[in-house]
């Protein structure tokens, strides 16, 4: 799931899970968001361009990342487009963040957190920095994604930097 | 650093780090904080009553935590009240919640997360939840906060229970 | 799945392969194990009560549990309202028994269940014991109902005790 | 997914994915490759005969093995029939040959190969073997049908074997 | 402890605790049973044929089979003539399985039953099946005798199998 | 072993070692002890109430613990009635207490330590306290003995505790 | 050894089993291989410039890569020039692409990549895919060096992509 | 290295240390023991028919072994025929039998062997056995040759049974 | 901290608990235990002669050793002058002994002894030996100290020895 | 402690232990280290712009680099700018380069380097290089310093390359 | 058992197993050996000086060692005077020889042979050393022999060295 | 490889890259360092005095000690005389030390290192030492061949001691 912004072209793999995530969560439906993607994929669509190492990508974000997903992703449970289009980013060696939502964790979760990094992905939970003092709760949330954003050299001022 | 709650007894260890952080984060001063508490340690203190497997607690929350203080409990540098308070907990098998601040995570801190676990002690990232659509900040941190008062079973409504 | 009995509030969730374990093993029909339950829950009900850590519970029994459920509590592979409810009870430290009905044992079967044991929950196969000298299955099945029960501090007189 | 051979009874279970690749990959139908088996199991039947440890087997193949079913059989995820089936192998110590189809390996792939390993599988990836100097991709599909051969010690002449 | 079977010579090893359970949980006398082996062995009698590798044989039961002598195999503790006939079926690379009766399983049980299945042992608890609507304790107690047998390739009739 | 105290109900299992250790150490008769104790059972008599996982107990204490007892528990070598006793305290999730009386340790001793609380014993070995200032051996074992009791919330005044 | 390719300066190195390799399977000399690379190096010569660290490269390909070149790799047997390059692309943090040939794996096969993998190296069997329809056994071999060139980003027709 | 006896065919290996072997601790000469063999291979003919899986046998034997040759099975170094041999035995998992002949042991020992173990070999040192009361030396080299038959199912009356 | 005794020069560190400790415990002040010392060093001198190589020792006590001095030991974290030169005996392999001073033992506590050991350190906690009948308290010091100067051969009668 | 270097923005952390080096071990005094450096920062200022992830760094060097600060790194010790620094590198996935200057190593040392390696650091010990023919003390540090930069990518003449 | 030498004291430790060895294997009786020793103790004598880590000697052989005794050794399971005398020795750093007799060896036997080597045991299994042209059994025994006093560096003959 | 000096008996094995190291390095030639030794070994010779455990040794140095070199003798590839005397060592539990010159180092190496180390190798890098203020290269050589002979307890006046 490649964030928009700007120049980049973005893929959308919206599963179940999310979409019931943002209704329940957010003021978003879920077609509000598929509209932000440059293209949509069914997380049942195994066979898209995404899950092919042959199509090229800069990376990918799982935002929000349940547990389960990156357990399946440590323990190369494929089985949806969202899974297999992860696995693909590791065995390319490319980016691959998972911003893990889930508190507290117990032994089973650090241990699959630890496989996934192992493999080479970086967990990044959407812990709220109050350094920059925060106001708002979207502030908050655009902070997390501008440390995204960072990691993957993509400019941005989402995110209040040191000194500023 | 016990949270001071009605008629349970608190006891709080400040840290040089807490106070900063306190000062830089948000509008209170750290002797704000300590007004709250029924004893004050000084970090220093490492003779102090809950620095003694004989003196008699529920358990222990550090809140928040940093990542250098979740390795030090793993990995028994106990050199300040704070970690030495925590080896206590564990040794006398008691509970202790651990509020780690950090993101990402690298592999050294998921080891030293899960050694502190095998331990004995909880981790419990202040991962912000939308299922209760929280309107502000202090909702998100009232949030966490109510979760680590039922995971010392003490009845509390700082959080947005399921069905309310 | 919580067994019912007496004063205690029962939450049921019956997956597809446990209804057919009910018609292909017993004389009973799935809604007859669910007018049991004090609640009963769809297994694909992901937001169901007793999938949020909020929800206050005693804990939790699996019986029977299938390998396949044994292994998907310890990868983290919670993609149904069983497997999600078993995570939460770990992740807040509550009691879980999964009564195991599998045999032989391969390694990967017992590295699961390592696993899961690891994690705070306890395996505990429904294995006959001989030494009341059962007469029918009933019986044997109640001792294992009630092994189960002293696991929670239930009182039950379906176990033939030592002595008795 | 049981090669078709002669004499030798032969039980089929073609997943949605391995349908899909039957088209995308080969001139052939699904139907074509029914058609070869003796006996044709849907994958979701989870109590056809070859679930059971009861029912008598020389082994089983799965060819091609994406890296998701390696990874359910190495973790026990055993959620549908040819999971399940492969997990009767394992535990029935018969014999269990994987012909996985994924490159490059990323650590997860490794670790998962391995656990399978463990658990008493054998990883057979169809990695074409030029010493015979094929002159078609048929010469080079057979050789790697003739090696699964060779591992159940069934005679054939797939295989073009040292000094012919 | 070999089971006693048409054509098959058997030798019976009966530990002291094995004749208690013998009493305590059966109508049978220690004799009884001694009276269906080819050959009987003194527990004690380190040096009979069984405990030595020259001695062929196709393998070996352990039935009922305590935690302990799991262990006691899993870590070589071979110092009655049960377990150092089992060692001896391990570096001789025959079969033995380990009928193992205990629940629940905790930590130390797992890694035993690991390290067992790991020097080639095979676990397997003796967990009733009903799939197959057993009517008596008998009816159970034969399933369990008659998976042992299929281990060993002993064609036998008192496993229910698969559409019978 | 449960030490006797007011109104709990004690078990007392003497071993021939334990007997030896009385005599050699102290003024005491092995008879001396056994009179303190509510119930006495014979080391041998692998049938005792408190070798049944049916039979309640708070938990359990050997004191003092010889390595090698830990290491039967820890590697399920339970072949005499306090090594039963204690594996049944394992798995029915109940309080053991281990009084490793052993020094200097090597790795063999932490190794078996070590899987012994990963089992869920807790090893305490009776290094006498200083801090208030003993003036006789009895209080230091005073001293120990008041931890013990700490540890399953016995109220003693045993322990000069912090602040007295 | 890295493959010639347009503008870029190619080094290889032959080893003895590479040409009795070219010999015994394709129609080429070893002479016709050694004129498309920029530089040829012997094996023996461990004081080449591609055995420096100071020699400035942008990774190597050992294609086809022996299992006894991955596992020279893997535990630093580097005692001629092929592998010698390799360990210094792994000291320098550069990329290591390894051909691997060989099938099945045995359980020391998966730890030598494994442990490959954890240093640095990436592993990639030449597995043939048939999703491109390919025509001839050089479409298969074509497939595998682009996806080779894809791991260092250079450009190439090779390969039939996603779409195309 | 087959040992020749009767009927079956046997390939010899003999490298160059084997022949020091022989010329420094017995009366033969290499030629002598080559005779002995159906078919004599180089060790440096990495292409002869045993290097290639394809090649159907019963299994190899490797005596003497050296901790050398066990290490450089375990780990993969198969750079001459009699380790690229062993490799095929174990990847397509026939018997191979090392007679490791090296005393003390030393940590790394120890470590190869159970890697060599893990993979599938047998680790089978020359250790004379005396029950037999051996006479002669040859007596305890025909025992040792006698076990390693054995271990293949081989009739022979080289060893002395028990009873014998 | 090297003890005091006759012709042994002797270097002591005497770090801010510890003077605390002799306060606290005893009836000495800080200078009285220094001046039993051939030589003194402040804990803050980590250029002092003992922290170098190749300063010539027998060995090194910590006595008492504070879980946090093992685990700064086993972890390297040598950050003031009694850490640094007990990290200088591990790396010289002198003899370096832990009089560790702490109960109940917690699963972190044992892994850092476990990682001590593992590096060269004899873990040596104080427990009181009570089968030479001590009288006093300091009976009870002296056996400990005995049994310190045994582990570095220096005679010495403060041990009761065996048959005395 | 980033290295001055041309167009470069350098920031320097001078530790107590590095501005003692200096003055014990060069004829510079540390005031004229810290005039090379772009910007010098405390050790004790933990909320220095370099201790923040959303300042962006190229990596970071740390030389010498004492095995107190590789443990400190590898085990999450981070009480100090520079640990801190470190961390941040590690978690945001940057460049680390640890110039460790230790020697013998232990076990200790081994295994904290191997997790600092495994967590994302590159362990560079100041290993002088001969092959250039050095002539001073000067050309050995300056070797090594070329190497430093040549990890970064970073163009210097200070290294003798390979054919010069 | 210490083996008889000249001006060595020798103490001796004759297990039931032993003694029915010298009958079986030997043309001695059990007091004949007992006659060679300074010291002979009985197995059961838990109390013997042996047992007494303040009793000093230079270490200890046991010849023959079983599987048995090695895996007691390395598990800890000390419950006679061998393997308690045994525990000793590796408490007290003092030189421990295992003279192994098993063979073949399985995963378990190499396991606990890697343990005890951890915990600083020597495992020397009597492999016979052919070089020297033994013309006797006793040859070969002698070299075992002088091969475990080499190990205590005591002067002997029994060893045909290198060169003569 | 065993450094001249005074009364010692140097045995000296010279490799082919340890020869051209001499030619690249140094102003020596190879005959010049051989007239240095006592006795001059071919590294062909297997069969030499010091690949013997009856020939008896203070130890080994392999200075300097390719990273080949320590994984060869870490994973048991004793091929040559080297890697086979420094084998023996580690088996006679002699002293070994190595020398290894390699920079950086990647997981592999340190695996390599940490391996030889748990066998009983110390693990020695030349790192200069620059607190004694060496004035030449010379000085460094010398500082660290008088480290190698303090960890063999040879006196010298090499190195520059503390307070020198």
């Amino acid at each position: 799931m490649l964030r928009q912004r700007g120049e980049v072209e973005t893929h959308l793999v919206l599963t179940k899970p999310a979409e019931r995530t943002i209704v329940e969560e957010t003021d978003w439906k879920p077609d509000d968001v598929r509209a932000l993607a440059s293209v949509v994929h069914s997380p049942a669509d195994i066979g898209a361009s995404i899950a092919s190492g042959s199509f090229q990508t800069m990376g990918m974000v799982v935002l929000p990342c349940s547990i389960n997903s990156v357990a399946s992703i440590a323990y190369c449970q494929a089985d949806n487009l969202l899974t297999r289009a992860a696995d693909v980013m590791l065995k390319e060696r490319r980016k691959l963040v998972l911003v893990v939502r889930e508190t507290p964790f117990h032994r089973g979760h650090l241990k699959a957190m630890l496989e996934a990094t192992e493999a080479g992905a970086i967990i990044m939970p959407p812990i709220p920095a109050f350094y920059g003092r925060p106001k708002t709760i979207d502030d908050i949330v655009n902070h997390t994604v501008g440390r995204v954003l960072d990691l993957f050299d993509i400019e941005n001022d989402l995110l209040k930097r040191w000194g500023e």
